[in-house]
């Protein structure tokens, strides 16, 4: 028999993304509408492990829906990776009365949810919240289209001075060892290649690519680089490599770094974060555990968190396909 | 036995909307690429009535897929309603060698591309954009994603003003006879009621929903209301009854208007363009006609333009319940 | 001889202006640099009269610096307009034991402030907050700036679906009877004609301006109409007063609205309220009162509010002939 | 006597900035409406030598008034740093009848024209164009206003990871040898602290002063330090300092690089452009030549270039302390 839901706990953890607010939001709400009390701990399992946690009811979220990252904050916690660390945070829940764990964030803090679940007994579920994009089981995760948008105001405006100098430019963006967001924001801004870690094309195929691209006409290039991209060398020696062998290109490099975990999050993430969430509160009412959930075609669906955390998302690598031929 | 495709038509045609630039790019782009020709008619249907075109080549489309609006213009032309337009309109494209003509619209420019196709025996393909989303045979058109990040950014800025005056906001946004727009802008701006013509809950039901936020300790609300809402009152009409009825709101209303059709396309929006119109010109070199390329569970797909035209997409009503839930 | 100063007090009142949150962020980090207290009345003069506050140390006003609104929430105050009211709110800040007040906010706002100083013997210190400029004593107001840029990111979407539909927009902005939102914005977003309170240059000239750029090949108008414009039609009238008169133009009117006082403060905004409120305070340990603090000709300097409540700030009008020359 | 003037040539050169194609447009509009001639030379000097130009009318500038980048282009021209150079210059610019030259750009290109007009008697007129503020002979350059408000935006991003993560971010901005940019995005983004060429505070008081935030109660912090500064390390070696003298800190980098160049002009920069670039034409219809315009204390202004090529304008050190208060 399912033990009664009391009480639901809700952390944000590892790499923030945004729309964590908006999905703490969406927990908080749900719980207040389904009269369950609601506590969120802070930085994630150090939090926990800390006993470090606030009440929230429904007017503790108000206005946080538009803001970028996460009034929970985020954290790697190296101690929970113990099993020390883990007892402690057990602990610590069953003290605080927490029937069930809610947790936004990727797959290391869905390996130690499971952990904590299976060790400890307390039912975990998982919302995939991370730009990369890497995580099995949804089309997509929280952070991921806002991420894309912010790699596309920013690439927007150095086509602007690449092409008011004919200049060609690297530009790295995050995924970790995904291409997700090299290839969208690649194709969405236009650019002229794509190097992604799934796909390793070659340096000669760059070099043809470019020389192709400058004998049709294109005066400016944008080259968009996934930071987990393996063709051996990072963006700064690529920028050099593509110099020494095509020296009319004045070639630049930009690293857009920690602005892509930020900034106000997009319709789809905040209402995907609003969906995810309504439905992890009501799949741990309804007795469910230690599962993710996430979007498949348009709808919301759940799958075991340890088959999420077995899987390996895939690229659709027609986009690859597409890319080449816009840059014609 | 198929004729073969040597020029391909393209024009932009009803309400503009964001995409549009990047959805006629990928068209001509696609066209460089398997070395077929490409003409642009201006205006839509009343541009190839008046024999007003383009030759269109890679070049001509550089750095526009960042631009809102369409360069080739739109408008609505009702001599193209009557026969006699319609012969003049073939006309001009045999005159010009058009083999096929790609309509990158609502439902009004598939009636009346169907409609030449069968008169006249010229290929069509349709490609929806319209930031209403109104389209059957697609979840989703170009231009209705940047629809609802424009209306998100701007309910955002008016919801700075209502919590810092305690007041009530009705929200006036775009989407016809369809509520797409609404419910989801309603949903990422955390709207505490979304009024949309599928859904007619009454006034009392407004009423009801609002005594109950503000006794939950709300002290400013935003009512999104979907043009085409079915209340039977006008934006205007609503905040005065709310008014008279519940006096402690100081209530106002904005009509977002013509800003929900332009800007530069999001990321989702580029994307969807550049894939559907490589499809588009694909499906026309495999010597399909009368079709509509749309996406469905994210996967690019075709279907025939009479029975877009039949349908009506519907939206998810499950949103209505998550909005309940969230504005708790 | 001058009070020792050991406490301030601070509110935001009027119509809210971006930049409010960075005014008050200012007077209270710089009451802890210099080891004063501060505290934060709620809603303006009804908070005082209600005694409604709260103590704001250093970490209180952390990450406010970019959010549009002020967190001390802004009311327009009937009941401070009698002298009752007015006494109950000295009594109220000497009971809180109040040294003096900082009062973030337009000419009602500091009529208001004035008479209490007056009335009661309560320092006084105005710091012009307001989108529409209109303060004398200063070149600029916090909040001006970014209602600016945000007039200007919706009229350049509207320019999007204008242009591509070769329409005529009318487009009201706000700045109750001053035209510097108009004028400026007007400029910033290439407008056709800019209609202002200070200029009434007749229906004529706005015919004959619009004749003038069809026939000089202009296929889309925008036209700037500030709310407050003498010219004895609103913006809708306006509408249909061309439309009959030009009936080849397909006019349309578009409100701006609450979300010019909206969004996150520009850097100017944001820079200009630092600077004001650094000074605010330091004025007031160096016993001045009564005065408010303004920007002219890029210095920060006091003025007398009395002087302030009486003058009028005057519009550059050379920028109307710049307007008319760039129009061509 | 002063020679009728029948053709304006007009260029931009040196790194581009936001607000070049505002500036264009309104020296394009003004000789329309003084009716003079108007031709762009395309990348700066080198359209020059290569004798590359197009005749401009009103209409060439339709819809560019708010796109980032120059559609005339920019470039760096060492051969017209030759005497060579100019001479082909000079000879194809009498060839194309023009009768004096606008040249929106930084000292770079206003050394150049001097040059021009001293050896080859070809009336030259300045407008400073270049985000770095670092234009002796006026208060505002055009792009800075823009520059600032992108940097703004990015810092906000950061701040929302820095935030959630309690981390510490060095972030290095643009501006050359000057530190504008740095500091006025320092205080509109409330960075902790500001790191700029003009004034060395020396590493200890870095961290002397990360220490005291980090006591006082900060979880995170933002530091800005401008490319040039000069304290002896770049910005990832000063970051490693820091970690290696205060380890408690997590500090990260990010170099915002080219995205500083692009984007949409604020409506400060395009009304700055529009109001120097009218008055540079109806200048050289005056019979002046030689000379910069430049915005003094919110007044257009005539100066000589020699004179600006010679000052070196000063940032306004009480920005220094008002940071240091606001981080308190």
């Amino acid at each position: 028999m399912t033990k009664k839901i009391n009480r639901i706990g809700v952390m944000t953890s590892g790499g923030d993304a945004p729309g964590m607010n908006a999905a703490i939001r969406a927990v908080v709400r749900s719980c207040a509408y389904y009269n369950i009390e609601c506590i969120g701990f802070k930085r994630g399992f150090e939090g926990i492990i800390d006993g470090d946690y606030m009440t929230l009811n429904a007017r503790s979220v108000r206005n946080v829906i538009n803001h970028g990252g996460t009034f929970l904050k985020s954290a790697r916690c190296p101690e929970f990776k113990t099993k020390e660390g883990r007892e402690k945070a057990a602990a610590n829940l069953k003290a605080a009365k927490v029937d069930a764990l809610i947790l936004i964030g990727g797959d290391g803090t869905f390996r130690g949810g499971l952990a904590l679940s299976k060790e400890h007994d307390i039912p975990v579920l998982g919302v995939p919240g991370t730009i990369d994009n890497d995580i099995f089981g949804t089309n997509f995760t929280i952070g991921y289209d806002t991420a894309l948008n912010t790699v596309l105001g920013a690439v927007d405006k150095i086509r602007d001075t690449a092409s008011s100098h004919n200049r060609l430019f690297f530009v790295e963006v995050m995924g970790r060892d995904a291409g997700f967001i090299a290839l969208n924001s690649g194709i969405g801004s236009g650019a002229e290649e794509i190097l992604i870690p799934e796909e390793n094309l070659g340096l000669d195929r760059l070099l043809n690519s470019l020389e192709r691209s400058r004998r049709s006409g294109k005066t400016s290039s944008i080259v968009i680089v996934s930071e987990g991209d393996k063709i051996g060398k990072n963006v700064f020696e690529l920028a050099e490599y593509v110099k020494e062998n095509l020296p009319y290109y004045d070639a630049k490099v930009t690293v857009l770094g920690h602005i892509q975990r930020g900034g106000s999050p997009t319709c789809f993430d905040r209402v995907l974060a609003s969906r995810l969430c309504v439905k992890a509160v009501e799949l741990i009412l309804d007795g469910k555990r230690d599962i993710m959930v996430g979007t498949i075609k348009n709808k919301i669906q759940a799958c075991e968190l340890e088959k999420a955390l077995k899987g390996k998302p895939s690229i659709n690598k027609d986009l690859l396909r597409i890319s080449d031929i816009l840059s014609v």
